[in-house]
């Protein structure tokens, strides 16, 4: 049994830490933070969890919450872990990151795409990044998991068989990406009010969405050369939920011609066959949203374009759980030597 | 461990019956049955079950499954079990229907409401009404489970301790109800579309909803007088969830003084003091249907108005779980000796 | 044609005010104010009215205003028009209010009920009621319009042929509303963001919402003793939209029976053969919001429950259009003697 | 004032029909038919219409409803209308068919994507695609009109001046397109029910959705070289709206640079010009299918990646209204001579 404490809990990100970590039976919720809500009782504002999670909620304190916690998760705004990390809390318990501070290794590229200074490079060589089915074996040991983020987690599980396996030209990737609103994050703007969101999508973030040098940055790893793509973010008026479709050109194999659906579709069954939150979908079906909510699962699928000979590459996730906090817990259990799927073999809830 | 069967499991409720009981520790699924597909993939038809319940579907036949299984859940249309249930059956395994059949003590209030003839009246005095919270003792022994309504349900959680308190008079109740869709079940039905239901709100089955009269007798089981109430359910554009929100005039006490809230509250805070699954509010704190999804939870508060000495108690609990599947696993749990919320300890989704 | 000027353009209710007024065949849409957005382009915020209203918003001041225009709308919140309202501005200009400023004739009521000091008492006797249907002839000559609150408007049309017509009791009537979330403005608060509305169903303002004594007090207008009710309103997950249903005691008639539904429903044809925008559904039709979307029409209808003796009112209507927006419209129109029906005769959009 | 009569008046577009002719000043809707509901009045299936549209409906008989009417709009299935239309039928009244029959001018190629024999093939060389904005002067004159499907309408408004303009290389064109769920149209499926298509999101009808054809022969008719392109599309929890973005690489120009946004917009904005139903936004302005909605608008604005040299196209449009029904009264009105925008001047509903 460890203790755990997170800050930025009244957050959806934290929100959702909280919910599958009192499900959780290695771990002890000890210490919640909030910056806005620092003084009121948890389930005074998430009223889901009156009787199972009624903590008061703590300023931030990092150093302090680090002598008190084996693992300390941070859902918090870009800049903040960067601003407040030293060896010392690294020395004390471990941390699980769900901001983008440590997940592009070169800092100038975080600085212009995110716009801020970084305040701790000397971490972001340490920091491994958390996406478990790539880098299992450097989670196991890491002091520091940089948690990736919900599209690029659902990009990357979507697109890189399709690299790895060399079927598409690394040059030609599109992801045309949409979100539930869970991903606009819990402030109060006009732009998420229900009556601005329901019945309508739009998309946001065009041409630049800053996790694009996240998505390219994983798939360049997996590549034979460096990808570069456009990635589309839009807003559909859904609470929870990811689904990307992806687009590239198939290449010509040495015989001339092109891959076929099965060819492809078997690779991607082989790669995945031993991971137990990636869903392979069979031939013809095609991931949706509502069959992976409240989960850990991804489900993945691809569709040959035989006119055009261009893959369409599909997957769906939660972005709430596999694409923030199921994931971060996933980097836990891997860190700590739990199974990996402990707090998260939940179904998914439909409808 | 035991073995467990569902007739209708293709319909919603059958649906989060299979989702629960995935995620139960004594419990082996070990088959499925459905009228309309079976033959096929239970996880063709419901893709968030892919990898976790992957059965063929198998055709009804009652007889031939209480032979294979320790309890069996029938989650069909009024009239199935009846027309199907026998002795042997009884004798072979537990059942727990989910359909009205076996809920009104009186043959003939049934066969009136329901509009269909009972076909195996016999059964009837046997069953026990499986509200757990009123009924624990009786479930224990039980051989035949009478799973309550979802209306019934909430209403009587949410009525019955003002009843209970002598707080109002029993002949002024009013229960104004509120459901998601899943409520109306997954026929194809134009009226039950998307773009039908969507942005729209409606009352419907008045001025005689047939959960009307199951409503009052389990009432007037706790009522010094019998009940006679107005019921009236509308139809809400969300997926799971009821909220009631019931009236009733105060009754003065013998001082002449009518009861306050604090009394009131008291009086439901110590009603249910003891029990997991019944969330009595804060006094100024009313039920949202947000907050219990997914689980097994109700959330009951109440208010006093002074100005025209009428309390208005307010429920709010997930239709498919607590309403419908959650309690029929209570009830399961009751039966065979399991800790009573295994497998129901899911905290609730939110968003 | 007249040229009109509106304080509060960029709320729900004020958008709705352009949008009706933008297809109005004698109205200019002179000015548009607003306290937050003043100085940006009004199609700016409001995308959908690009090429139709593409004002440059100015700050609000009601003198200057009134010299340039015929009609001023005050879609503004509690306590704006009270403070400002001068003898000068209502010899300029005629006043459509939306806010409740001088909707109760009985001033400490109203600040009892709305929390402010009430800055203007001495226009609340001019101030005429717009409620079109009950006021007609008064709105005609009046310089300044109370336009009613959404959930007294259809409160009162559900409700009032049923008093009377001395059907029911007046002491026992519950209003029971359901509202789309338009109703709760457009302010930037968490509690109305998309994922804490959506998939959820909520009472609020209890026991005592501030529309509650507009309510009595109209209702009582028409009834041979005073109204005193119960009025609950619920937060829906849809964007427009009131649903009405309203509970009463039937009044035993000198016979000794009670009135029967086919009776009650002939009374409330009579009541409302002549008004173009109330239709009385037939028998056992009952409203639903999505018929009067976007519309200046109320539906209503009733039932009778023969087992309680009970009255069930029911009526549907467009908080924003009957509502808000619609309704200021309808009394401009009575006031300046174009057809009532001018710009309000768009057939209700459905889906 | 001319007399119109619906086939097909039971379904979305259908009724669309009868909502926007019921404002139309030139018409009197005449005869409404139905298969599925002849005998009921219209207005008892849609409520919006009572008291608008209380019509008995008719079956459907084309050649006696051509008799009496002077235009017909057909909104039925494939097949319909190229089974029934006859020299007759379009002597004696102007055809506005909404379904595909004749909107691909090679037969073989309807046949082999829609999977039936054309029954009328001889009528298809004088049939004019209806896209107002493209075909004006052939439309004024033409007896039969191909009223051109949703996501081809808001597809070539999108991309066509892109084409036109030698921006893009046709090759590379990718249509990822979103509809609301009224494009399901209205039959009772499992798939269409709320519970189905809420929260959820998906992509359906790939790789070749039968949609592909049409975009394809309307993009290549303005393009130097033939269009074969990716199609997409999407179902979105919403009820009405089409939002397109689709990806083209840039062609350099012949200094070898590529074209700018400013360029590539100012050409959008000057194609545009007089067009009353396409709004070119301005630039870092996209499309939201919540400003369209109800009206004849379709939104458009594009960005350039500058990282990729591709060009984003986004489009929003009312699949019902500009996408099916509006269009067909555009295209009514061009025929008869009315104003274009007759009838079809009404501001997009907000919320």
């Amino acid at each position: 049994m460890i203790n755990a404490g997170i800050i930025g809990a009244t957050g959806y990100a934290g929100a959702e830490l909280v919910r599958i970590l009192s499900n959780h039976k290695e771990v002890c919720i000890k210490t919640l933070c909030s910056k806005s809500y620092a003084g009121q009782k948890y389930s005074d504002i998430f009223g889901n969890m009156r009787g199972i999670a009624d903590h008061i909620l703590q300023k931030d304190d990092i150093e302090k919450l680090s002598k008190e916690v084996d693992v300390i998760f941070t859902a918090t705004p870009q800049g903040y872990l960067a601003g407040v990390l030293t060896e010392e809390v690294l020395k004390n318990a471990k941390v699980i990151d769900l901001s983008a501070d440590f997940r592009i290794k070169d800092v100038a590229v975080y600085e212009k795409w995110y716009g801020i200074e970084h305040k701790s490079p000397q971490f972001i060589e340490e920091a491994v990044y958390g996406l478990c089915e790539k880098n299992r074996a450097d989670i196991k040991s890491a002091r520091l998991i940089a948690n990736p983020g919900c599209y690029p987690t659902c990009s990357y599980l979507t697109v890189s068989p399709a690299l790895m396996g060399g079927f598409i030209d690394a040059n030609t990737v599109i992801v045309d990406a949409k979100s539930g609103t869970t991903g606009a994050g819990r402030g109060a703007k006009t732009t998420n009010l229900f009556c601005e969101v329901n019945d309508s999508i739009r998309a946001y973030g065009l041409p630049g969405h800053r996790h694009t040098p996240e998505i390219e940055e994983q798939l360049s790893g997996v590549s034979k050369s460096p990808v570069r793509l456009n990635f589309s973010p839009h807003l559909v008026p859904m609470m929870r939920g990811i689904l990307v479709t992806a687009y590239a050109d198939l290449k010509a194999k040495s015989d001339g011609c092109f891959p076929s659906a099965d060819e492809i579709h078997s690779y991607y069954k082989d790669k995945y066959a031993d991971e137990r939150f990636v869903r392979v979908l069979d031939k013809g079906a095609y991931p949706e949203t509502r069959w992976v909510k409240g989960s850990e699962y991804t489900d993945v699928s691809i569709a040959v374009d035989e006119r055009t000979n261009r893959l369409i590459m599909m997957g769906a996730m939660d972005n709430m759980t596999k694409g923030a906090a199921g994931q971060a817990v996933q980097n836990m259990n891997i860190m700590f030597g739990f199974d990996e799927d402990e707090g998260l073999g939940m179904a998914p809830v439909f409808p």
